[in-house]
């Protein structure tokens, strides 16, 4: 694993849980961390459960012992390290987003499926696609229950950016993160959309804005948290993202990322509306997902609030009784039961490095469109 | 209209607004008002457009011009009233609960019964069945979607009485209330349950409980408001009432009626569960109702938000368009449109006294049983 | 009274009520309804109360028993009625949206500021201005507690032109309507957050699309239900409309106005999220507001859902005790109050004619905006 | 650990995954899990992660490399283990409910507290004391925000004997489960509200009911699955439990552990309502808790949802960012972190076995009002 901020820890869980709960085809073993800090990588490798640390990158790579090299780093590193990895055979697990650029993305794609003529599989980290509820809001779609699809909303709101005084950490650098809430958490927004419809956005019009310009630099500290120092710098990334899109079947779709929408934590929205029906969904609550039948009866009409924890919704039998509730890091448990089983029966793991790089074209598009005055841009699907 | 407090507003509302929007089949008139204080009784008749006043109720039971008697007194003046304009051959509409002791709602459903003879008609006035969900309700468990019912949950909650220097109005009062929660809310739930499932409480086994036993005597006002006086008085009516009942289909029940349920209003909900399905409903949503269906396939089980604004929906087609809202006094309304049917078709309006008598004696058996340290307890039926 | 269709109910039943529970300082009398067809306008005379019907609008403007003249008619005969009732000296209440142009708009506004000067009174009829919640919600924003404001969502959700068959009524054709939903629904989500936030639109950024584009024409009816014929024409306004907003205090604003949110009826919905706080609104549960303080201690961060229904609360103590709900025709009753206290106190009811002028001048900026491929086009504010 | 079903399952989750997110003064070591069957041991063991298995716990009890014994068998067998275990100086983690019968308890009570002379610790597993937001419940209770406490309502509802031909598991045998939905869920509803209030019951008064009787018998599986053979056999157990209760503090309660109110998964819910505010919580929704503080201002007074991922709120610093949702399992390592703590500080783990006793005497007080025709008993508090 290289990388051990936030997602690191997140990650390591799912590389430790997964194998109790699911029979895997194959088991991992938590070899190396990488990271450049060796006292904060070894102290890392400890919490986590990782047999050996090193701060090159380079060595996973090149390790005989080492099959699996999954990137957590920091967007700006990701083409570098994943293709080298896919060139030495490795399979590579990739957090989103996939690449701070298109042309980054374009290699990684191009590499990927290279690598994988010789068997060698990658994938991209949009976790979000493993929650229960997510995947079974696909099935729904895939039999027709929504019926032809119109219009989708997708807002993913936080408010950690509320407080003006709130420190300048990487994500807020446009050289470190690429892009700010757009390709942060906008990217979820449309990579969940796009795999629960089946459909692709082809042509979007939006609006990025920096509503609090400047901020105290980070005093110290890794990930979300961090102290502030009394130096201030420049926000290079949007706060809010807002736009519209059209969908490759004919659907208008509105999307919304922000920090700024003040009390909402982790609210990743979404609600799909077709001519037979409509599927919303919260985050916040990620173990209900709301249904509407618009062919029941006209009485009958509602929005039905299941709880995905049946049994024979996706995942749930390897977990609790119904009615008990999973939590964020079962969908990295997850992810790791399905990149490892794709290795083991050698097909393609989803989200593929080329829906990574489609992804990035969109946020591309976006950002094209925020500078040429929301014009409706192509985003070359 | 016999009384001229929070119900007469209300009954008042429901008299001039029905004609409007439903098609009667006979059109009331708003003649007489009676309250014992002449200067609040006529600024009663012209806020609420009363023609005429009086301050004694036979009056009203004696004029010929006179048709029908609305009885929103409190409940020890009921039966008396109530007697004698049957008796008169005038249609009786009474507010709930029918009177405050068994004695008398068996002389009032006697004269009901007698009166009903001669095609003079009686009801009693148990508004929140009129509430367009409820209707529902029951047509949902007549039509048998929810199986066997096996148990039921209702319960009241206020919260008006929170603060122990609330005024000691004549709802507190026993020998003016008849009792506190249990009679005044306590009543609602017990006949919305028993309309809904089309079943009977056989039994109770319950406790009544006054949490706060003196309060302020009451300076000035009528109704539910009114200021209060240095002196101090005793509540001699319960807070609380908690109660279980065994139903004569085999369910039980499990009910609270309290003011002392802190952040409540006016959260009058129940819980209907069956083998085949379950309804929950709470008034402070009175446009909603959720509704479960068992027998739907296990992965899309769920409580389904139905909001009950249709047009086949029960009296919404008289109203406006789908998904716009009712609110607290259009039962009023509905009360008057099916009141003025059943005298026009010559048939029984519902409830009628006699099933007023049956909630009076489940409550009765309630305090009965209260009395004798919980003791299950036949409500005599 | 000029027209009589869903929206003559809703003001009819407001002239009706607000005198029963409101001290208004004039007695309105239900004079003189006017509509084309004589036997429907005499229907609705009748069931509405009242007292004489006429086919031409002149008659309103001309007879001198008459003061007030209420417009709810199509949006396409606004302007003429209203500036000739406003020149013959009557108070003049407009539906929304006040003209299908913002010529006619503005010929209305210069009218309405010219009579204004005599002492006469012009009004639009953005009632759910007048929901209690949505008075409160602007008082929150005025006492600071939001503190600066810089994020707004706006949407109005319907779903009845979900099924392609549904007719082809006057509110679908352009030179009827002016608009389709941006008119209709959306010209209220953008009157609501002005009126909240105190903020105006500068800027816009949008799209209208016509999802279904031909439909059956109607065959007969009238207001939003009416049977299909079997010939079919074409949808000339629009289905959705999204559009970004920029305020002239900063803040950046989303907007959805669709009539094909598959399950949502009436689904109008706004959230401000300010510095120091949010709030959150849903007309489908017009008697609550969520709230959230950003001042609370960091343990006890939450929305608050605030039944609006103290007697403090706008409006309320004129209706029922704490917990009774109110409905959708309520905000009629409340614009005839807030109306007569202008007419009688001198004062400028709000919304003014200007106020109106400005919605259209937004409306038309989108219209123009979505014809320029979402360029950002200024409202002339 | 003693025992390999659902909760060893749970349990097992406990050990390996607190040790990764918090700093424990103690490390634990998987050594050895215990089943009477070697096979389905043996794979338990693979797949939970213990190192070696036995078929007798007295090898666990015996053996020197063992310090801490954790007992996740039915409750007819943890008398015996617990006691010697406790004698032979392990520390005793024991499921809930502590014991079958009070005698059982009362000895294990009395060991505990010999066993604690020695600096041995013991500890019932009432997981749901250490979900956060119980905890954080707590914390506002102590902080006297609920002011005097008068009302408490408790439900634990499930439906999964809705179904007449469930099979009749372990936990429908009076011999095997002590009690049906009474000790299963009814015990966590009891210690939940003593734990969160502070105070205890004194006396009840309740019915116990079995609504379907007889049931097929188990033909093979273990925990809450299996599949039915075609022999039927009686229910001894009770289906559902109604209760009210007083505490030692004045408070009235009211309390529901069912197995058949249809739709309901796991909803454990209660709602704690004082003179200054009140807690409402559902463990279906277990990330947020809602609080109304009746010490707001009238017009803003309301439930507020907090969602208790804030950093500051128990256990959460150690997990994800704020906003992110916590799962059924994290109450295992909550408990882990909580009990290594206690062996290492030398205080008493809660709850204690004492309170286990408690929470039996309460139950068997239900039990005892429930065959004296509901009247109200003693807990022997």
């Amino acid at each position: 694993m290289i990388g051990h901020g936030f997602m690191g820890a997140a990650h390591s869980q799912g590389w430790r849980v997964a194998p109790r709960f699911f029979d895997l085809p194959l088991q991992p073993s938590m070899h190396l961390v990488v990271g450049r800090n060796p006292d904060t990588t070894a102290a890392s490798a400890e919490k986590w459960g990782w047999n050996e640390t090193a701060t090159d990158w380079r060595e996973a790579v090149e390790r005989d012992d080492i099959d699996i090299v999954d990137i957590v780093t920091p967007g700006d590193t990701h083409a570098e390290i994943a293709i080298a990895a896919l060139r030495a055979g490795k399979h590579v697990m990739c957090e989103k987003p996939l690449a701070n650029t298109v042309e980054e993305a374009e290699e990684m794609a191009a590499a990927a499926e290279e690598a994988s003529k010789k068997g060698v599989r990658s994938m991209v980290g949009f976790t979000y696609r493993r929650v229960p509820a997510a995947v079974f809001a696909r099935a729904l779609v895939e039999q027709g229950r929504l019926g032809e699809i119109r219009q989708v909303r997708a807002e993913y709101l936080q408010d950690w950016l509320t407080d003006a005084e709130a420190p300048l950490t990487w994500r807020l650098q446009k050289d470190r993160a690429g892009s700010g809430s757009l390709g942060d958490i906008g990217a979820h927004a449309i990579d969940m959309v796009e795999y629960v419809t089946g459909a692709q956005l082809t042509s979007v019009s939006g609006v990025l804005e920096t509503l609090v310009k400047e901020r105290p630099l980070l005093g110290e500290g890794v990930g979300l948290s961090g102290t502030a120092s009394t130096e201030r710098g420049d926000v290079t990334v949007d706060d809010v993202a807002l736009f519209h899109g059209r969908f490759d079947n004919g659907a208008l779709g509105s999307f919304e990322a922000t920090r700024f929408r003040t009390g909402r934590k982790n609210a990743f929205r979404f609600e799909i509306s077709g001519s037979l029906g409509a599927i919303s969904f919260d985050m916040e609550r990620m173990n209900e997902i709301e249904f509407y039948d618009a062919t029941a009866p006209d009485l009958e009409l509602g929005f039905r609030r299941i709880l995905v924890t049946e049994h024979d919704h996706p995942y749930i039998s390897a977990w609790w009784p119904t009615g008990h509730m999973l939590g964020y890091e079962h969908g990295f448990s997850h992810q790791v039961v399905d990149f490892m089983t794709a290795i083991d029966e050698g097909t393609q793991p989803r989200p593929s490095f080329t829906e990574g790089l489609h992804v990035q074209r969109v946020l591309d598009a976006i950002e094209r469109s925020s500078h040429d005055n929301s014009a409706w841009t192509t985003t070359g699907k």
